[in-house]
């Protein structure tokens, strides 16, 4: 999830559920070649695929003539803001880099993943990326030069909502104001200041203090069916607080303990039920860990 | 110092040097009598006087009849930028709060010393406030509810060359533009939430990485001669970074010992005697106390 509430563009967190399976090889073969296991339609092309760019690019990169077979079981669905097209990019630069002996460094890795993002989305941007990667919270202070940092951060559960329409990322980012008050700007950077120190210190309540964007979400929310009554609904059954992911549509809630983060789904289910849109509902935590590899020998 | 580079109008940091100091007694009779120690010449009338105007309001919270003698000897000069009348503030609220077997709480301290801010400079904030009361740095998250977050830093020397000139806050205030740039309040953003990990985390590299503000030092620093030439001697000097102390004509620059210190001091000196300003310079610590009470029984 990138786009944390106040710190957008530059704070993401790794989700531990859902996720996506992949399975690749090297191949003598100077080509990707690229097997959907899913039923997203993504393209198989390479140069169209969001991990075949990734692939791509690395073999680019080494100079050397070979090539990849990845197959993708993608369970994260496309279009639902929670950094589908980013667990791609950075599922197949780690698996690639483990196949190449770690030869890349992470913020190579992130490097050649934000590849796939750039396709994705057409803005090169690791705030997805960075915790696929990384696990956990990642702050991206800079992208030109990279500059991630790793946020320690308590265990806290994570509820997600994605209502089954279509927000492009496109549209939602042309709908944001190019100029932003100066007042509503320090708010947002005391909050964000608060919310890593929150993060940092364990401090549940500051935590909650600080989920407030005040710049962003007033804007985007509108694409959002019900979102204010989401947000309300879901802090009276106790969630800390929460946002938009990424660009939309999901919705996320942060909670200090499993049986919150449980009621904050049933009124998310709630909600959605009675608008009358379908949606699907995760209960999971952060991912410390980020993108697990497993050797399959043959 | 307020407007921690990157943090303005919400980070402040406590020095441990120049400082003033506060006699204070209670008194029988209901009224407030200053007397200045230095030679400042600032108002004996208490309700012109920034101790004076914290200590009417202390004494009018209480709804009791009483009254107090002060005595004031600032050394930290008015007009500096490093928080002249935040000390005489946060000295005057502190003291009382002591005589008075402590009934008001630290909120309740900083909300007393934010009324003589407000006759300072005519806004209240407490980013100067705040730190001078609990010592360390301090993150004002919001100041309506009030919301003081200390974060934790590691030791950190701080050299302060204050230019014998005269900015005045409410000059240095009008020249901000009201609105900025979405990209620069993202980086701004970006920055502070860097600052308060490195700073958490001990990191020198991402403390000075972050100490950077593309939003308001652009502006501000055409008031300080130098400015721009100061900088970029002091980081070559071995600074991790620093910048205008308040809302000047005071620069500040972060060390991470003492010998880098006092090399930045010879950077500045020798800028300020080359452009041929007179100047003060102070090569000293985090303050990590705050206000300090002595108790002198006659």
């Amino acid at each position: 999830m990138a786009n944390l509430v106040c710190g957008f563009d530059i704070l993401g967190l790794a989700l531990s559920a859902p996720n996506d399976i992949m399975e690749l090889s090297l191949t003598e073969e100077p080509a990707v070649t690229i097997r959907n296991l899913d039923s997203f339609n993504l393209p198989t092309d390479p140069e169209k695929n969001v991990a075949g760019v990734v692939l791509l690019s690395i073999i680019e990169k080494t100079g050397r003539r070979f090539g990849f077979d990845i197959s993708i079981e993608k369970h994260i669905k496309p279009g639902s803001g929670i950094g589908s097209s980013a667990a791609s990019a950075a599922g197949a630069a780690v698996a690639a880099n483990h196949l190449l002996e770690n030869i890349f460094s992470t913020d190579e890795i992130v490097q050649f993943a934000m590849n796939g993002e750039t396709l994705a989305s057409g803005v090169k941007h690791a705030d997805n990326i960075a915790p696929c990667v990384l696990g956990g919270i990642s702050l991206i202070r800079s992208i030109h030069p990279l500059d991630i940092v790793s946020i320690p951060a308590p265990d806290l559960f994570v509820t997600v909502v994605h209502p089954q329409i279509e927000v492009r990322t496109s549209d939602a980012r042309q709908i944001l104001k190019q100029q932003v008050l100066l007042k509503d700007a320090i708010k947002q950077w005391g909050n964000i200041a608060g919310l890593v120190t929150g993060f940092m210190k364990q401090e549940y309540d500051l935590i909650g203090r600080s989920l407030e964007d005040v710049i962003i979400e007033p804007v985007r929310s509108i694409l959002i069916p019900g979102f204010d009554e989401l947000k309300k609904g879901c802090k009276e059954a106790g969630a800390l607080g929460g946002g938009i992911s990424g660009s939309g549509p999901s919705v996320f809630m942060l909670s200090k303990d499993e049986a919150t983060a449980i009621a904050v789904e049933s009124v998310m289910k709630g909600v959605y039920n009675r608008i009358g849109i379908d949606y699907n509902t995760y209960v999971t935590t952060i991912n410390k860990e980020g993108v697990r590899v497993e050797w399959l020998r043959s």
